[in-house]
């Protein structure tokens, strides 16, 4: 195919503005500023460079392209719609509640990967789908359309790591060097070169540009695509509000759409009178050449290889987990495991032993661990990216991002709570539960044991959309048969008596004080009623209901955690209309080092807390 | 005073050596190889470079040491037990649950500025320290020392590119290019010049030294002394576990202490035998010049100035904050502010128009904005760093350090919510209750209208520890009048009669659609009680228990915020001893973009879902 001309490309750059101007208008808010100074590059990408197919955006070997710089989805849209994907006039829905093109790009539109518009994340998506090309064996390429204010975000720079660590010639980021942020001129200015010398010395090819000379725009384009063995980053010099005598060039128009009427109308006449004449074709944008698809996902909970647990075995979760996600890889080989340099404590450095193409080291970088998690899941492999519990809480905001974009990334988070002992509060997730649970739609998951370890990571697998896997640094002893089924939204009840005075829900490692307390309290003559809530969200209902009806309304949580956002408010939001009585048992202050057993005890959530607090209950009522 | 000789140093190394294995080994668990990499520069520092007094740390013109590398913990003891900070033989209770010699340092130490342990967190916070020397005119330096494995952290390259926007020549960082992290070489290895070039391309002044080899340890400190207009990184290659042949050098024993016995007494003789006899003078550790103290603090709520809004007035909260914020710049100079880029969205540009040099703009990069504020607030400085709240939680596991290092930090988060609008749910904070509720120590204010979000402002300011204040986006009527009190724990009741027959509590933007339902339901002679719960934690037990038995335990919640961890959970867990049912009215799954009114209505926190679920409560009674 002959490349399109300079003159149709730049008009086809004059039309994604006057559909800039016009949508943000329409809505009467949005960037258009921000969209005219990357015009010259989205319309070189859409209709010179890229290889996709506008009525089947998800085909799996297309290029893609992020739009990092998520607050410029006026224009992405307009490239989407000028591609043909949908008609233009769509474009004037912007930011309305019946259309899904939103403020910022999320993936109800079927050409994005993943949401983006909390900046700094788009680059980190992008080496995720530059690994799964590698993934399937596909030359197709990533682009990364990024901002120049977002450049200080430090998850740019774990991207750029990262990007060179794994050789990723098939991923090229363009940054957008309009010199202006939100609320005044970013740190370098307008100053491309300093911008291409940090990419150079993170070991990236780093080209510098106008962004507005289309030549030059598809020269480093194609200089891109030459450079083997390292990705390309493209600082491109250009003029925010380019196009427009309003605002080019000029602070204090960030975020403000030009008003209906007078404003609105001198821009777009400005903006009509520099198309061009021309007769040249108009660009013809070449499909990917083949569309291998890789098929619907196996059952996962049914062809895990039956755990070789014996009932009583000392084994940590997190070991199993490690266990049962190389087993996995070998189920299907969209399971890809990515680490932050503690694959030795999350066990999972046994799948790396066994699927080492698939395993990937991300070293202590959580958020673009993270966001290439993202990226993977959004082009077909379901990503299981690891850490330390507390170091997860590192990405929150990309975790925040990863519900909105609802893909499939499932996250165990290792060495939760204060059981871990004598490395201290720094090491000690209390919040994670908040954090994921905050996820609406992320399932949380949280065994006890080895065997339900094992079973959980298969249900996370096989449950669509993000899934938090928590798992435990000390060794439990496995408590449940190889016969045991576990399923999202279930519980297990594991004592139980027709005369119970107390209902205790545990999960983790506080199963093991509520199964202790129960055995405390017989001499008593207490019976109380132990479940595990090994799914805290979804959460059993109707289980928690009953229990809570059989035992007078008297219950007590148990949670290695804080008392917030974690399993006692699960439970107590669950069973909020029965007016049961939810006694959360949880850490209440900051913790610190000590022997595992002793800091449970300390702070309150061990089986003498557990015996307390149904003595109290049992008394009061 | 006379430099100490290089025999001197290298003993003192040795012995800190000796010392680091030593403890863990007692402990059982710990880091000595990571001690071991850094013990000549830690003795250089300590004995060679810094001034400070051992007996008063706090001293507030003292230079400071930041052990970015947490896990380095024993080695930073050792140091100051050499110092004479404390007994040499208390290193021995390392890690145990009666010694503040925790196994990852935190403030719990007096000579531990903010907690560590985190990966790349410590130059964020040396940054703050080396800002407040500005602050206070002191010449005092700050050391930070980090390791090669962290240096992947993108917060570390935030603070690369602020350090140098605010030319922090009193800053050194030093790199522990040892080569290892925990599961494996780093990506860089040894390659102290890899590092180098980085920092350079930052703008840093780099120096790659043999940081085993003491003279060019104390030529490279030197050399940062007299670098001016920018911060120094020292590039150090070392040997991990240097000294001892058990682990020189030798990947898989991160994190081992080396066990007591045999293995001990192999490594402490090797290690002693490195002594070298000499008869040079101790070193006599320089103190700071002077000593100037700030004083206590004023009693910031009193010495607000009466808001002079009128009762009807419509003014955003966010206003209101910069408004408040700019005032308590004025009332004490230890009042500063950081933003990220956001400052004419939050308003704190106002605060920037009249205190410009204690305004610091860290552009898009939450992590150091927030560590840095830790690091100006560990100093003696209140700290508010700002931001749209969902960028907030870009930091999560910085607020996390903040809680654990109990400084006066007080985060402004503001947009939060669906009632931001058009903008989508990228830019909307639905978790950041739940994240900063579960900061134990951490006092969260959400104010509805302008009058309070002044006072709450000046209340977090006057609260020790941090504190976290939610605002909004849209413009609210004023409700308070300027002789209102709003404390610590405290609410408003809005709204009451003797015969109401459910309780609604809401906060900010949801408060004043409970009073339009309060409104909306009169005609049905159903009335209801209205609670302003501002305090949102602590959360005020007492008004809510008495409001709940009032309404026959009927309660409903109603939050712009998730389901989790929010306004719902924390009243749930303030009354649950009462059998009441608490009804959270909250978004419960992933919002879109659309105008505000609608999605409050669309997402159920309007008033006609408080009106329906009034009248479903009262129906189901």
């Amino acid at each position: 195919m002959p490349e399109p001309s300079l003159a149709v490309l730049h008009n086809l750059a004059t039309q994604l503005r006057i559909d800039s101007v016009r949508s943000t208008s329409a809505a009467g808010s949005g960037h258009p500023t921000t969209c005219l100074s990357a015009a010259d590059i989205v319309a070189a990408l859409f209709f010179a460079e890229m290889r996709f197919d506008p009525h089947d955006p998800h085909h799996p070997e297309a290029d893609r392209f992020v739009l990092s710089k998520g607050h410029g989805a006026p224009i992405l849209y307009a490239a989407w719609a000028a591609a043909g994907a949908f008609p233009r006039e769509d474009l004037m829905q912007l930011r309305t509640l019946g259309s899904d093109l939103e403020g910022h790009p999320t993936p109800r539109l079927p050409f994005v990967d993943v949401a983006t518009g909390s900046l700094g994340q788009g680059l980190a998506a992008g080496i995720g789908t530059a690994l799964n090309a590698r993934r399937i064996d596909s030359d197709y390429r990533t682009y990364v359309l990024m901002g120049d204010g977002e450049s200080a975000e430090g998850s740019v720079w774990e991207a750029a790591e990262s990007a060179v660590f794994h050789r990723l010639d098939n991923l090229c980021g363009i940054v957008d060097v309009n010199g202006f942020g939100q609320s005044r001129a970013t740190q370098y200015g307008r100053d491309a070169d300093a911008h291409a010398a940090r990419w150079n010395a993170f070991g990236w090819h780093a080209i510098v540009i106008d962004g507005h000379d289309m030549s030059q725009v598809l020269a480093a384009l194609a200089e891109a695509r030459r450079t083997k063995d390292r990705p390309t980053m493209i600082a491109a010099r250009t003029l925010k509000g380019k196009g427009c005598s309003i605002f080019e060039g000029k602070d204090h128009w960030h975020g403000k759409a030009l008003k209906k009427g007078a404003e609105e109308d001198q821009a777009l006449a400005e903006l009509e009178a520099q198309y061009v004449k021309t007769s040249d074709p108009a660009p013809v944008i070449p499909k990917p050449a083949r569309r291998r698809d890789e098929g619907p996902f196996p059952d996962f909970v049914k062809a895990l290889p039956a755990p070789a647990y014996k009932l009583n075995d000392s084994v940590a979760t997190r070991e199993a987990y490690g266990t049962a996600l190389a087993a996995l890889g070998g189920i299907d080989a969209r399971v890809v495991a990515l680490d932050a340099d503690v694959k030795n404590s999350t066990f999972s450095e046994r799948f790396e032993k066994l699927h080492p193409e698939r395993f990937y080291q991300m070293f202590i970088a959580e958020q673009v661990m993270i966001g290439a998690s993202m990226g993977l899941a959004a082009r077909g492999a379901i990503s299981f990216p690891s850490s330390f519990a507390c170091f997860l809480e590192r990405a929150s905001d990309f975790v925040r991002m990863a519900g909105i974009s609802n893909v499939n990334i499932k996250l165990a988070g290792s060495h939760a709570g204060v059981s871990i002992g004598e490395d201290g509060p720094s090491q000690m997730a209390l919040e994670d539960l908040a954090i994921f649970r905050a996820v609406p739609n992320c399932t949380v998951l949280y065994p006890s044991d080895a065997m339900s370890a094992e079973r959980l990571v298969a249900l996370a697998a096989a449950t669509p959309g993000p899934a938090y896997i928590r798992i435990s640094r000390p060794k439990t002893p496995v408590i449940y048969s190889v016969n045991e089924t576990f399923v999202a939204g279930g519980s297990k009840t594991l004592r139980q008596t027709d005369r119970d005075a107390v209902t205790v829900v545990a999960a983790g490692i506080t199963l093991f004080e509520a199964l202790k307390a129960h055995d405390l309290l017989a001499p008593d003559g207490i019976a109380i009623r132990v479940i595990d809530a090994y799914s805290i969200q979804p959460i059993d209902r109707d289980a928690l209901v009953a229990a809570g009806r059989a035992t007078g309304g008297r219950m007590v949580t148990v949670e290695d955690h804080y008392s917030h956002g974690g399993l006692g408010d699960a439970v107590s939001d669950a069973v909020w209309d029965q007016g049961f009585r939810v006694q959360r048992l949880a850490v209440r202050k900051i913790p610190r080092s000590g022997p595992p057993e002793v800091l449970l005890d300390h702070f309150g959530i061990s089986a003498s807390a557990i015996v307390n607090a149904v003595k109290s209950q049992v008394a009061g009522s």
